[in-house]
């Protein structure tokens, strides 16, 4: 680490956040579950095959085109739980709140994470309130904990990753990303532009239902498309390409981009998911995502290659390929 | 609620806590698990029988004698998971920094917990990170949740409160709240006053195993023994009648108390823990509790009573009962 103190870019999801993780984390807490490092750990207890996980929420501004910090708290942590290959059951919740918050908001973003609830099927059965003086936090944070059945049958992990496999992408990105900062400058744009923020766990069970056989789910959250992809690849020690012109991005979404210098493959998206998987089997999933509301617009994006190990190659619309690395420094902090 | 906005008693544990929570959470949130407002939920998955808390942690100052928000945010869930009558198992952990923190000090926090978890036998298998700007946080916030595997043979409720049980206090009362208060204001007090933090959980395990019979077990954290004991007299329906000269607070720890204007009844413990039980139990309870470390100055310290239903008594040393009622204000915020 170059400096003794933390910096904004710890928590991008990006580069400094593994080095913290790998430098700081890790080998205090030294365990087989933690050094998956999946979106969650695996854990049985009394036979029964669990998975966990946690998530704090600091995103700016707390309400936005599409969502606001509540519907995001339930659906990150119901989302982070399908991809361990788990049907999410119970959420706990807790708040640290700033002394002079409106009540009318908390009761809005209360009611955004019942409905959230709601519609992924999850009951919010345990929670804790922290009030802390003016100025002592911005507003509001969250925290969710997210406990899950593992799907019988099913095996997600990186290890599972071979070479020749195919890489879906459940559908279009950079949406929470741009609808985030336009909420954060007041900016005026396309009624279009909205957070895709959404559970995913009805459509993954669907699609584990059918194919018990996928290898990956993870979804591109903090760091983007490429930070993930670039996750993946090092933790499977394989190579992969994935094609420019495939990758879904609504023209608006990326009119946004140029004009402010944004990248979409590294924009948070908190509604969709990458899906690594044996060719066989690409056309069957594929049929489902499109018939699901949340996979509509799914498709394959690139392959899993043998090399470069830990290396993500992007092959543009010119024809060539660029190296797409972890996302380095912030483009856009507190995202989720 | 009188302002539209939230007051620091809202985080008190006290009154305001449960009209928050009551008037707010519960209306959103309503499930069975929920509504029995234990200090963790009680669910099953799979067969098994777990327990699942959380708890967010902003105390200040983060490093204060005898403990820290490290310690503390693993022995707090550790104490819930416990006080549910559960084995804890496994924790999560998440963390929100403020940008500018120091390692040092990052490090110092996550070694306090790996400490802790040692100690207590439980497993960090799941985290997250959070980093935002300068200002956007005091410091440092952790949340841990936590699971337990539910001891088989143990009912822990308040509905089997009953008339006639006997009331018992595992040792000294205050510490916790002392120590933090003068670690936030530097002040010198005697080196023997610490916060008792420290995980219950092994005591618990001898005493449910040799004891399974225990009504209620709970730890009078944030709003004190005052407060939680009238938690419990409301929930059960019943009254309770404690005698003032049978609860322990070291002199030194009165002197403080004396000196500040604070009551060591409403003062945050993170090391303590109330039991209800019937009487025939009592003496054995007793002498395994006074055998272990954290249980030494374990005493009787009143009993439950018919009525008057949900009111707390104190039987003063002169011989009157003054009424105690919750915790309403704060007299010490972010306590934990």
């Amino acid at each position: 680490m170059k400096s003794d103190r933390i910096q904004l870019a710890h928590g991008s999801g990006g580069k400094l956040s593994h080095d913290l993780v790998q430098e700081i984390i890790l080998p205090a807490f030294a365990n087989e579950a933690l050094s998956e490092l999946h979106d969650g750990a695996k854990i049985t207890v009394q036979g029964a095959r669990l998975a966990f996980t946690t998530d704090s929420y600091v995103v700016k501004p707390l309400f936005f085109p599409g969502g606001d910090i509540g519907k995001l708290a339930v659906c990150g942590t119901v989302n982070d739980l399908a991809m361990t290959g788990a049907l999410p059951l119970y959420l706990s919740a807790g708040f640290i709140i700033e002394e002079g918050f409106l009540f009318a908001d908390l009761s809005r973003i209360v009611q955004s994470m019942r409905a959230a609830a709601e519609e992924a099927g999850v009951m919010i059965v345990t929670g804790d309130t922290k009030v802390v003086e003016k100025g002592a936090v911005d507003g509001i944070y969250l925290n969710t904990a997210g406990i899950g059945m593992l799907m019988e049958g099913t095996d997600i992990s990186p290890t599972r990753v071979r070479p020749g496999q195919d890489i879906l992408l459940s559908g279009c990105i950079g949406d929470h990303g741009v609808a985030v900062m336009a909420g954060r400058h007041n900016m005026v744009l396309p009624h279009t532009i909205a957070s895709d923020c959404a559970p995913l766990n009805g459509l993954v069970k669907e699609m584990l239902t059918a194919v018990p056989q996928i290898a990956v789910l993870r979804d591109p959250t903090r760091g983007g498309l490429a930070t993930t992809l670039n996750e993946i690849a090092q933790q499977a020690g394989v190579g992969i390409l994935v094609e420019e012109t495939a990758i879904p991005v609504r023209p608006e979404v990326a009119a946004v981009c140029e004009m402010m210098g944004f990248d979409p493959l590294y924009l948070a998206n908190e509604g969709k998911m990458l899906i690594f998987i044996d060719p066989p089997y690409s056309a069957r999933l594929l049929e489902i995502m499109q018939g699901h509301p949340y996979g509509q617009e799914a498709r394959i994006i690139g392959r899993v290659t043998t090399a470069p190990a830990g290396q993500v190659g992007l092959k543009t619309v010119i024809g060539g390929v660029r190296l797409l690395d972890m996302l380095v420094g912030d483009q856009l902090p507190r995202i989720c």
